[in-house]
């Protein structure tokens, strides 16, 4: 049988609540397929870094980087100093793994409360750059904690970095509805913006199928909220799409239901796959968390794997079970690993 | 008699019909307390930027810098390529008359319509940064239009220009409900993050009254459409502020609802202001625009002017305006300058 070669970040809170259920759904989906999952976890997160003050050692990436995907419950608890974990360990992760794109898709299911008035069909992916930008990380401070400080943040944008994921975005639209929008701010950011417009017309122009437009970042939150079914593939720059995808999971039904994949479409360093919300601290250890994040990232970890049939099963499990939520209140009051019993025979059919 | 000698920059599309309304409104307020309009027009936006190529000169800018205050249409055209009159008029005018403090008041009037399910009750100011940040224009780019093509956009913070607009923040909770939200990214930005937090700590520390707290503007997204009446002050950097407030239009009713000034509090220069929506060109010339976010614009005037009691009046009256609009359908047909002749009769109770 082949084997699924998987790291296993659990991380911190709700993190190791709901990991637990993303795997009994990947298990349950591949099995018929024939494919068993071998796991090997990884103690990262604030855990760690309270007890060694390591982050992300250069040992962990080497041994990360064997893997065929990492799959990533939350990181991060109150303790922790802001920015440690996230450039110390996301960051560096998507960074050191190239994962340059930054998948992240809200399908609104029926049955789904949304705070949205009366959203029409709501189905859109959000492609995120996820390795240059204002995240690289270049930026300083002088003068630091006097009255005379100034600091900077350096957006970096390259033409082979802008291109790689614009393309990743166009085969996504033309494998779905065929539209793209780029969102970006290129009335102010004019040089960063026109890059980006440029690398759109130009690949555009391979693919005459996708009907392109653009809104501006800040036109952009009024269309998401007042006609989202507007869009099928929308493309961004990276601090863009972390704004955008948590408009974008509000308008989903909350981003406890965001899924998100940190893809290297090239295969040369493992993708890793993670639901959008955080460790959660108030309700961790309490079986309160509801997994359907985790197993809809671990759905986009199939598909990036190929195993598109699986994922289909999956996905396919967490929108019914959404969907059976609105149609039978008692459902509401399942805990974390319910949900996951639910979800594990809606797959198998047993 | 006293006088307002007020600059007048119509601009573009419906700019050119709202203004006129936020004029006669402006009048109507300030009669019952003996003070006059002077108005001085100036001829600037993408009508003079097609006929002349220019956008704005240091002559415009020098009689501009005469006056009182500047109220302002709207700017732009279809015609005009992205960047043009925003660096060049806009921005140019916000840097120039050193417009550090951004206003942007939401308030949702009872019977404006939302796209939210169940608002409650929703009242509150961002505060944006007018002068810094990512708005410099300190970026760049080599290799251009080629595939190596590297683009900057360089992200200025000063210890100074934080500290003022953070100060005028906390000034405004202590006048109105006493809590003031930070909004910033600093675990990922992390220098010009440290410095915002480091100065909403210190000015903090002076304004014991008021409750402090903080949110990414990513977490923002989420907090804004599921619970906007928890916050009172919101205080951000300039692009933050820029998407933040468009979200914020979104949900107070529309963008064509909101008002903003460009203000610099020292007096060392005109203050501007100005509805938030654009020049519409696809409903230009048809009587179809709402005055209303100028008018609200104007209230932001006269409260800035020291006229107290007028810009209560003025705010009044279109709140009541659009609450009527929700008990009487037959208001929704009326044009222009027909809510404009509805406000100044109930500005003037005549
Ligand atoms: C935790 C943080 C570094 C991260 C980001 O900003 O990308 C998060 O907000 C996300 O969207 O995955
Ligand atoms: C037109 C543009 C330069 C401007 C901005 O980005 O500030 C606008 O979006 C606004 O919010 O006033």
């Amino acid at each position: 049988p082949s084997i699924l070669d998987l790291a296993v970040i659990e991380g911190d809170g709700i993190g190791k609540e709901v990991v637990p259920q993303g795997l009994r759904a990947l298990e349950a989906a591949l099995e018929p397929a024939g494919v068993a999952v071998r796991t090997t976890d990884y103690d990262l997160g604030a855990g760690r870094w309270h007890r060694t003050g390591e982050t992300l050692t250069d040992e962990d990436m080497a041994a990360l980087a064997k893997h065929d995907a990492i799959l990533l419950g939350a990181v991060g608890d109150p303790g922790v100093p802001s920015g440690v974990l996230e450039r110390g360990l996301l960051l560096k992760l998507r960074f050191g793994f190239d994962h340059f794109v930054n998948l992240r898709p809200t399908r609104l299911v029926p049955g789904v409360s949304t705070p949205l008035a009366e959203p029409g069909e709501v189905d859109f992916l959000v492609v995120r750059e996820g390795t240059e930008g204002p995240y690289v990380g270049n930026g300083g401070s002088m003068r630091t904690g006097t009255p005379l400080e100034v600091a900077t943040e350096v957006s970096l944008n390259t033409a082979v970095g802008v291109e790689r994921v614009v393309r990743y975005a166009f085969e996504q639209a033309e494998a779905r509805r065929g539209k793209l929008t780029l969102v970006h701010k290129h009335n102010v950011l004019v040089h960063a913006g026109h890059l980006w417009r440029r690398i759109v017309e130009e690949v555009g122009a391979e693919h005459p199928g996708v009907e392109v437009d653009y809104a501006h970042v800040d036109a952009m939150m009024i269309y998401l909220v007042q006609d989202p079914s507007r869009f099928d593939v929308i493309v961004t720059d990276n601090l863009f799409g972390d704004i955008v995808t948590d408009l974008a999971g509000a308008i989903g039904g909350g981003i406890g239901l965001a899924a998100s994949g940190n893809v290297n479409p090239t295969g040369a360093f493992p993708s890793m796959f993670e639901p959008v919300h955080g460790s959660a601290p108030d309700i961790a250890g309490q079986d309160k968390a509801d997994p359907t994040a985790t197993v809809l990232s671990v759905a986009l970890l199939l598909d990036h794997l190929g195993h598109v049939e699986p994922a289909a099963a999956v996905r396919a499990a967490a929108e019914n079970d959404l969907a059976a939520r609105a149609a039978d209140a008692s459902l509401a009051s399942r805990g974390t690993a319910r949900i996951g019993d639910d979800l594990v025979a809606a797959i198998t059919g047993r």
